[in-house]
């Protein structure tokens, strides 16, 4: 409902060997990871023969039952996905994991990130005689590994990363063994962790903590991680020169209890409001947080600047996503049933309005008319990333360049667009400062154009 | 919830030239042949480019509704299927028509029958590379016809006759051609109709008849059907020298006002009573048909007999699918549900009772006990058809054999288990008798053994 | 979906003293009795102390689930009522049993009828201060019963008798009684019976059969039956010198296995159709009833006109209630898909087509088109009740005047209307033979509009 | 899920003169005050004549679809209703508004609280003949209603408040009158406000802001308020010396942005964080609120203390009501599900933890292991209410008296049992001043026992 840009999808994978109910802990880790995709889920579990999955469109919750999870309580490894669609592609047959049933076996794909050589890949797959039964990148890949899979598992699975091109946190189940691998700028994450003799890989640290599983480390970029009975067996292959994470994940997408690439999102956050303080400090009153995106970086705001934080904006914790099909005359009511402004605290205040960022601006104009309501004498609002200005071809949602308010306006445009005083966003420097400690390199495309590779002439 | 053996499919296809509602035509359609298959339904239409479906576990009145048939309301070639699976192969996932994309397009699938050979060509599709996300033979034949396709598509549909060996009904659409094709024994029916100027194909004739549609003739064993923008187009196959239709279709399958091969079913059955009657005549004041399936055939006994026809049964028509699960005290209970006796008919009578077959015999032992409670003097069972003593290995669901009571039991051990006082079942050549004028020749494989083909040492 | 008038409830009521699932046997009979009412079901349970209930709008089948009939298992008296409602009062606090506290305890009501003074006593007692939260008859007599208590349950009883009129079956529960009422005149069925050593009441003998219970007898016009742990006991009010008893439970409303006030339905509606031969007899070839309501009086056309019956229409047996909503384009089709003509049977024939009345003529004239089509050369339509002219006022969902085709058309009209080329309907005296074994005098309201009381200014 | 005493309800009601759409407008309200019971929904509106209304279990955006809002688009007076029933009430036929027909027309009632003294009504009115068909005291009151409604409605509520005792905040629905009533100690809150010309009543201000209202101000303790199309009439009903405001509703009940009784809950809330720093200083690192309910007292103790306040622990904004069903192992898993630690921040910290009021003790335990688990090296926890030691009775779920742990149990006994540091709870005069400027008294029964009436003995 709110004006944002979406992950398209969270990975889960366990391989067990202490008898766990893995496809409890499965819809546990999925619960913990829901906010990476909420259109639909699915768990598929292997009992060293068979592949039995269940996937529908919907919440976690809704998705599974007792009955459900019970008719999956099978076997000792299981991978699960909770998936997003770019516009127009929300379809059932979407849904993952992509089971499959080729040479070797059965084999289970669970996909977060998008292939940009994909239709061209098709195009060969095709050419030499194969269907498709989905628009997924899985089933492509799928395919790539079916027809190489007499070269062995290993020589297959890099056989395809040769063939592929894009951003990739990828899941696989065979019935032996639990895959991890991450592409070679490793655009999207994916980490290993142990729950006591357990090998587990998430999109997410939060999943590992949902379970009680321990995070050991990140699944590096261009790492496969094959898990067997035999245990755990890494195989780097080549990467770039710099990686290229996606920064995004910091400033909105992952939970601000992940941490990601060694860097805590939390600690991001709040210091990217640190420095958003430094860079454009303000005379006011108080600072408020865009509850739940921004009140992390308004902490860190409030605690550089010396403003007291305050609660000004409270949110509606029932407005979830089943909600009557908004009309107009409910949309323009839409940010009022979910957030409110606590006059109290806001009347005649001069305001630090702290926000993760700002994509249309639909969503800050309301809110800033809901504070001007409220009686706000003055109200700056301070964004903790740097303007989003262009697409991302690398596995997020982002809205058309001509929705996009920050692709065609300027600053002070947008500013007075929203209503508000003043507007500053957070520099890209200012960003980078925020996960340095990580020694990694981050992708920016959304802010300066720069992606990690060719887009095929859409960049 | 009866005791009965059971089709596995039907299908429907239409290729408009007149600005019909096809999604309602095909949803109307569907409805005519649900009897074919109550586990899930689909409609997949083209629209010249893309192709849309929407399949899903249920019968046709629950997996359709006003908002999915608009969204299908897009094109002029639509398919239909509605399915019965073989015991646990019920998933989701095999739900019909089966939607490809392939090197020349779109492609969708609606099949009725059994390929004997699937497994065998899976696997050589395996090894070319090929993966499998159902366990259905429309995956099968698709791969083949896509690894074909250079060869143009009436090329490829003959490749893949060639390698398919089995039973098979076939509707076929492309975005531009709608096809229909009959395996070349003719084992599962498919006729060819027109509504106004456009063409309609379904498994039977009463799916014609609910949408005013005209009924042209049967396709023909090995016929391949192609309706495009230009017209019409038959190819011929070749044929084995006799075809083997299935018997089966006349017994019980096809609906009573169907015309399947040129021969009205209700003749068919009508018949199938009056020879039983001269076959195995007895003295009785009553003859009582089991609803609905023994009804015509109780019609034709009373006729040839001169014992009056009496509804001594009587069903519940609310009896449907949706139903608490049978518990041990319900199954008991669940004949007594759907059927009653009525007392003031069948008290004191001595009853002839006709039913089109016998599988496990519980129903029968159930309803003759009804029949007992309600008075009846002596209860002389006979049966439309000959005795079922081997599994149908194409497109029929037949139990176990250890769970058919013909293939273990003689016939008088049969009476005394359904606790008759005689039983005597139509001979084969009596049954052959009622559909001599259709000229074609029978798969009897059920009652005799004789399959139409080598079944891959599962006979 | 057909053109019919439409009972407005069933009953169901046990007293059980054998440990049997009560709540399990009261689905069965309701099951039974589904065709009295589609629109809600409900169980109502005492176990001594409380009464614990279950209803909801739907089917018998869509409401109760294991589960629910789980949670009903306590007890060892129950009732239960399916409902149908007249035009515009199928509201969900409607659904029945009722279910009341009052000073003496719980008490529930299952009520098939209508109270014709039920507003002028609502009056009454809203002017004594009582509130009302219903629209329904049941809640009226608990108010009357609740305020008399005090005189005991035997003088409660009678005195609500004393201010009712109208017609009425009511099956009441109070903690430790079942009771069955019948209104004075008899004008609805109540049925009497065993099921071991517990007594059941119910609507119609089905109920009975589906449980294996014993028929008994009818409760008697104006006889109170209460069943307690000390047995049953029958209180006979005083009675009119005549019953009314409706007769078109005869003609359509109750089950054709049924005995309803000593009368078997199949042999009242197989002489109707026997006596409709005598009275309009006809030239023709076959004789064809329309399923399922014309069925029974078509073979006693036959039988006595000596022209063959024969299954010239086809019932889908899968045409339910759930069925997208019918736009125009559906109506029109909505016959076609409910029954087929059988061609090969009707193709060049004079037919007597027979069903049980004609209400606004709408799917009379769709079957006869639908024959026209098959090719049928004449249709001679035959009903086996008198022309319906006026509504009923006593449980029975009539449409309005102006809808009744029999209202305002002669049967030249209507023959004309509905395309048939003869038309005649069972002359009143007619009826009346094939009920004069009952020694029950009969309401014949709807067709001569001799109602059995004043109607308050309505009749 | 969490271990939390419950409110019993919210209520809401608009008298509309300037066209709004009230049903649209009153689904809005409801779920602002969602907080205030998810168990059932309910809308009714009247149109001068009629009252329609739409109620089921279920939060209120699965109870209302645009379809059944449309339905009550008909009217000029609406009321709403949210409802959390005490253990083992939760019954279909107790969801509320309760809608009745009563001598003078319709009435419906939206009730907020709970009468002491309602059984010994229910018995009085059953003497004189009332029956019941709720368990709720709203059925009570409209009997009140309707036996003196000859009185004229004025008369008849003042008889109706002279009758009964206990809590009560409720909105009363006529076809022309809409009517706001407190209890007169003032025990559940009822605020005032505008919208445009129109006026409106709800349990809290934050459903004010949530459809644009203007708040006046509180319903006075034993204050009518009667809005018809004549404008706004009150009322004052004798009051006791001193009011009895529910503290509660600013320790926990009330949504943070509310106003009530003058107070803003924000404020409150503040500070008691920072008395309770006050009374119960600590030497530590950090201070953490338990999400949601802890976190606006662990600000105000931050900002007291001087010690920075924390996000230490995450909560999962996906879990809401639908859940699977709660077995053993997931029940111990239900925190982490929820909340989640943000090591980062806690390892090898001095905590202090900030919760709002502990019932059971178990989601204590939870936490303050989860920070263990994390690291944190102390857990100082504090709450900012006294010790939960009594029930209440009027209109609050509280556990029984042998789960509350403040019942039974020491502070220490306490903190050893959640396995905290120390433990320390706001005192009594603590709390007292958090709402000094109201100028009103409060019940503090569940603390001291000392309740604003005798409870009939249960005290």
């Amino acid at each position: 409902m709110l004006d944002k840009i979406k992950d398209e999808c969270g990975v889960f994978g366990i391989f067990d060997k202490d008898g766990h109910d893995i496809a409890l802990l499965t819809y546990f880790a999925l619960y913990a990871i829901q906010h990476r995709g909420q259109e639909s889920a699915g768990i598929a579990v292997s009992n060293g023969n068979d592949i039995v999955y269940h996937k529908e469109m919907g919440l976690v919750p809704e998705v599974f039952t007792e009955e459900s999870l019970k008719a999956l309580k099978i076997g000792s490894i299981a991978i699960g996905h909770v998936r997003h669609s770019v516009k127009g592609k929300n379809f059932p047959q979407n849904t993952q994991p992509l089971v499959t049933k080729y040479k070797k076996g059965n084999m289970a794909f669970a996909h977060n990130g998008t292939l940009i050589n994909a239709h061209i890949i098709r195009e060969e797959l095709e050419e030499k005689g194969a269907i498709f039964q989905t628009t997924t990148d899985s089933e492509v890949m799928a395919n790539i590994i079916a027809r190489s899979s007499d070269e062995g598992l290993e020589k297959a699975l890099k056989i395809m990363l040769n063939s592929i091109k894009g951003s990739y946190a990828l899941v696989i189940m065979t019935q032996d063994n639990l895959i991890g691998i991450r592409d070679p700028h490793g655009i999207r994450p994916l980490v290993l962790g142990k729950l006591k003799n357990s090998y587990v890989l998430a999109s997410e640290t939060c999943a590992f903590d949902a379970i009680g599983a321990e995070y050991i480390r990140d699944v590096r970029p261009g790492e496969i991680i094959i898990i067997s009975k035999e245990g755990l067996k890494s195989i780097q292959t080549p990467v770039p020169l710099q990686s290229s994470f996606c920064i995004f994940e910091f400033v909105y997408f992952a939970r601000t209890d992940s941490i990601v690439d060694g860097i805590s999102v939390y600690e991001a956050r709040r210091d990217a409001g640190r420095i958003l303080a430094r860079e454009n400090p303000v005379d006011a009153d108080i600072v408020v947080g865009v509850p739940d995106s921004g009140t992390t970086a308004a902490l860190g705001y409030a605690e550089e600047s010396g403003i007291p934080y305050r609660e000004g904006l409270i949110k509606n914790r029932y407005v979830g996503r089943t909600f009557i099909k908004p009309t107009q005359a409910i949309r323009e009511q839409s940010v009022r049933i979910k957030l409110n402004a606590l006059s109290r605290l806001v009347r005649g205040k001069r305001i630090v309005l702290v926000d993760d960022s700002i994509v249309r601006g639909t969503t800050s104009k309301a809110i800033v008319e809901l504070l001007r309501l409220a009686g706000a004498k003055e109200i700056h609002m301070r964004i903790s990333s740097p303007p989003i200005k262009y697409p991302c071809f690398f596995g997020v949602d982002t809205p058309d360049r001509d929705e996009l308010i920050g692709a065609s306006s300027t600053v002070e445009e947008i500013c007075e667009e929203i209503g508000a005083d003043t507007l500053s966003y957070l520099s890209i420097d200012g960003l980078l400062r925020t996960v340095e400690s990580s020694g990694c390199s981050f992708c920016l495309g959304c802010f300066n154009r720069e992606y990690p590779m060719e887009c095929e002439g859409r960049c």
